[in-house]
């Protein structure tokens, strides 16, 4: 029998368990709300059990599993292990993480960052295989990364990385972060339907209403990019921004880091070929390039809602 | 007695060599001017040959040298050993440097960019220390920059990287590189002189024109520091620009990589206080830090000139 282990993908709404085999395959998966609003320990408590749940699924008893990796949507100190702050889990602050758990699981437990999990995931099992250097990036409320180097997660000096925040626009929009013009102000989700009502205030004969009902909060990505389509000019005008911040943003993150591949996740990534095109022309023509390479091909993320599982079971690999 | 080995820092300009011993001291030092315009294969010869006669004058012979580290001033693909491009040697693109070394000097050789051998020079035997994770940068006509993480040289998949390069301007000032807005295109002391000349022209009755002697093209960092420190407007608004920009760009860096710190070195860094002091008050408000860290220190690399022999030096490192 092979060998199984145990990934947690703890979200503000859902806590995901999965239990992973040595092919990356999940093979049961469970599925519970957060309720975040609980203490940490209930919520602890209850991504125990749920694992233990999704273990039972599997056929499997607990000894069966290796190790358990747990993602959480926060800054971790991968040297402590203590999660320093989950902005999306009230009293996630400091906490040490594993001890908690082991009270209710004692098995051997790794910790880390959700977009993190993700880029693991994506470079052993998913759109990035066979690739060694790659940089994965997530688009949604924020833009979350991960960077994998020599199939190894690269967390810097032990506070994991911070690639949404990369500063593309000096003194530009303020980001909830705290600076200016990090890349999450113009590449996420929200800051994609701030730039589109803008655009929507400015053009009142837009499409862009007609497809929301009249109702500008009812905006999406998939609305904008379906008006695009139609050759909607105020549609067309949000959708060359956004690819030309996002792809700005690729560009100066291979000039630092010089991966061998990009890979993009996040529901906007849907949009296919109206996004991916434009984007791969920004990439080219503002990346340092030299003849020898250096212009990764930039790649949709394969594994979905999975990758943060699939990538928590990996937070083993090597350690 | 211990051991030695020979560093050579190539340059535009110079080729300056240097036998360093365990401790990295230079312990002799030969330079000779690089007459770039010759043929590689005569560069190369002298190199070895300028090598050698420092071994000499150190008390040495050939045999005592473990291994000769050069630095180039280019983009050198570290997995083949090949020069890509170094843009102020004509002619060298894609050379297979080593082969052409060992006909003069038969003796290990390892090849590495210039902004690379300073990094790894100011963490083992200059400012950084004691550091393990580190970003330093060159602030000159460009803007080099390396990484150093868990006291190796960090090269992406093998390119190396271009951290003056990262884009802080979306659609901002052409760079070199053929890029827009990258650090470079305002952080380089060609930047800063670029800015000083748009505000003298705004600004005819600063100081400036009178410190240049009435001749703009006189203008330097100096001038200008020196000026900011007697009040003039225009010299204070064009260091204010230049720190925003340089300070955004190290915030981006430290977001993006999380150094434990980040050391500045060229002629600029003289400024010492009036450059450094506001420098951190940006960093800081610009960076993406939490409570347990991540405003990692800024400081001015010790090593000067000598960075370069001794960075090369220790290209063998962990090799």
């Amino acid at each position: 029998m092979g060998k199984y282990y145990l990934g947690i993908d703890l979200g503000g709404t859902d806590i995901k368990t999965g239990v992973i085999d040595e092919d990356y395959n999940i093979v049961a998966k469970h599925v519970i709300p957060t309720q975040a609003n609980r203490s940490v320990d209930e919520v602890v408590a209850d991504m125990a059990a749920a694992g233990k749940t999704a273990v039972k699924m599997a056929g499997l008893s607990e000894s069966d599993i290796v190790y358990v990796g747990v993602g959480v949507p926060g800054a971790v100190n991968s040297k402590t292990d203590v999660v320093l702050l989950a902005p999306n889990l009230p009293g996630w602050r400091k906490i040490d993480f594993i001890p908690i758990f082991q009270k209710y699981w004692d098995i051997p437990v790794f910790l880390g960052n959700d977009a993190d999990a993700a880029a693991l995931a994506e470079v052993y099992a998913g759109a990035a295989k066979g690739y060694d250097y790659a940089i994965v990036l997530t688009l949604g409320t924020g833009v979350g990364g991960g960077l994998v180097f020599d199939k190894k997660l690269f967390t810097g000096c032990g506070l994991g990385t911070e690639l949404g925040h990369i500063i593309i626009v000096t003194g530009g929009e303020k980001c909830g972060c705290g600076s200016h013009g990090c890349l999450e102000a113009y590449a996420s989700v929200t800051a994609l339907l701030r730039e589109a009502k803008r655009f929507m205030k400015e053009y009142p004969d837009s499409l862009l209403h007609e497809l929301c009902g009249g109702d500008t909060s009812q905006i999406s990505g998939r609305i904008i990019f379906d008006a695009a389509k139609q050759d909607d000019v105020a549609a067309k005008a949000i959708v060359a921004d956004y690819v030309k911040y996002l792809g700005t943003g690729i560009a100066s993150l291979c000039n630092a880091l010089r991966p061998e591949v990009v890979i993009l996740g996040g529901g906007v990534c849907n949009a296919g070929e109206p996004l991916f095109g434009p984007l791969d022309k920004i990439v080219e023509s503002e990346i340092f390039s030299t003849d020898d390479g250096g212009l990764p091909p930039i790649l949709r993320a394969e594994l979905g809602n999975d990758a943060g599982i699939i990538g928590a079971a990996l937070f083993g690999v090597g350690r």
